[in-house]
């Protein structure tokens, strides 16, 4: 088993949107760097969204315009609407994810209008970007659970999907925004996708946070209905700003090791990686919640170095 | 689906036994109060050990002889040798577990001596306990991985179990010490074992750390081979002490938590159990590792309430 995975980095999207910290564009340029260097290919950057709702993200422009210097990179950003849109493209991007959610009590507060509304939206944006060559992905925050409505029935998801695929061609990034998927949802959700719409597990991303460490159990549920494209933030930053206690996006390279291990191949050198998991880690407000990091390098923390006795362990 | 998982609760053995800040018997009593309490009906509650290598189970005899007030749950204490197993039963105990390595390494710096020793050892100890009406449970330390001598060969797990099954009836217990495991060795070891020596699924105990954040994932692949016991620590307290970084037990509040959200039934009360976390938190020298608690409780832990707003999330 060789298999490749693609590992979709968005530590500088998802990851830091809701840090109160200040992040300079220089310093977010300065992880881009490291993670191009740990052999990371996809990476999310930055979000057009209204600079007041999230000053994290005023830089956008000033993001998206230095990312020439990076070749074989396939640079994103996250766009809400039409107006995200347009400055993206102004900005030179070519990739970019149209977001919306499963819930509409959700969508409202996030993007402030109805599912209905997004739906309409996406099909607009859809010609568009077909029109001017850029590849959408289509970000389905709250896929599985909400913290407003609860758990999100599968059918639910799959008319949603639906209603995406009549509308855009592109893949779909089912995003458990508040970490309470549980495997067997995500295992229930790639099958009937893949059933009921013909959507093929290559057609899908799956994004997971780790908020009750169930992001790797959710990563294997996804690999073993045979989706290998997923994202994850260095680090573990970020998390869902309506979510209840401090909840990260399952780390990068807790995911790298992870599939590492289990034999397939990302491309990415982790020890490397674990270079940009220590930076991103400088610009988090909280304390490191993510692994790998913690059990490689706890001196990178501010930890001690391993001792090693006590007998009787199992 | 509503099948019934064993939980196992060991934060008293596993989760104390390298921890530097000393708990007193009462405390520890307090702990088995508030776990009894939320419905937990198995507990590893000490280890006999020699108390100058590990101090914090110098009290084994003064824990074991007041849990007589507690009807209905299976208390059970690790035992290294014969020694040990004398001191456990004197002190009424009718649930011991057996414990050895799979890598010889490990077994010499864990025990003392080879792995051929410590099959001779349960070999006697297997005739005692059959005579004592005691039931012995076998914990196979580092089963997958360990720090010294990396990946154990699935061929070798396997023939340790045969060595095993042929001196014990009872079950054994695949620990993964060092948190290293990955769920594709998990299941292949599963399904070995079932396979080549006939020890159903129900005769296996797994045991993981969430060193590395793959404890439910491990979990998973445990449930899918039909496993249905699981060991874990409150608070996620504990780790292997030969290895790197602060790598705690998976937790037994997440793991709850996990198997409640997929159906299965424990008979534990989630909001109590995380009353005995937040109790057995405090027995820890180092922050909080786990999820529930932090995304639940965080005030417990010195955190903020939640704050609500910031839009296009994903």
């Amino acid at each position: 088993m060789s298999e490749r995975v693609e590992v979709i980095d968005v530590t500088l999207r998802d990851g830091l949107q809701n840090e109160p910290k200040p992040v300079s564009a220089e310093q977010k340029l300065a992880l881009v760097e490291k993670l191009v260097c740990a052999g990371v290919t996809r990476i999310q950057v930055t979000s057009f969204v209204h600079p007041q709702l999230v000053p994290q993200m005023a830089d956008a422009e000033t993001v998206a315009s230095a990312l020439g210097r990076f070749s074989d990179v396939r640079f994103s950003a996250l766009v809400p609407n039409r107006k995200g849109y347009e400055r993206a493209v102004a900005a030179g991007l070519k990739h970019l994810e149209f977001v919306m959610a499963a819930s509409d009590t959700f969508n409202r507060r996030n993007i402030n209008c109805s599912i209905e509304r997004s739906l309409e939206m996406l099909g607009e944006l859809s010609r568009t970007a077909e029109r001017d060559g850029v590849d959408l992905r289509i970000g389905l925050a709250t896929s599985f659970h909400c913290p407003f409505e609860g758990r999100i029935p599968l059918h639910a998801l799959v008319s949603l999907v639906r209603a995406v695929r009549e509308r855009a061609r592109w893949p779909v990034v089912l995003a458990d925004t508040d970490g309470m998927a549980f495997p067997d949802q995500v295992k229930n959700a790639v099958a009937a996708i893949g059933d009921e719409l013909n959507v093929k597990p290559g057609e899908m991303v799956l994004h997971f946070h780790d908020t009750y460490g169930r992001g790797l159990a959710n990563t294997l549920a996804g690999l073993d209905g045979g989706v290998r494209a997923f994202d994850a933030a260095t680090g573990g930053l970020g998390g869902c700003p309506f979510c209840p206690g401090a909840s990260g996006n399952l780390a990068t390279e807790d995911l790298v090791a992870f599939l590492d291990g289990m034999g397939y191949q990302t491309g990415i050198d982790l020890d490397k990686l674990l270079e940009a998991a220590e930076s991103a880690n400088r610009f988090s407000s909280r304390p490191y919640q993510a692994h790998l990091l913690r059990a490689r390098r706890p001196t990178a923390l501010g930890g001690k170095e391993v001792c090693v006795q006590a007998p009787a362990s199992v």
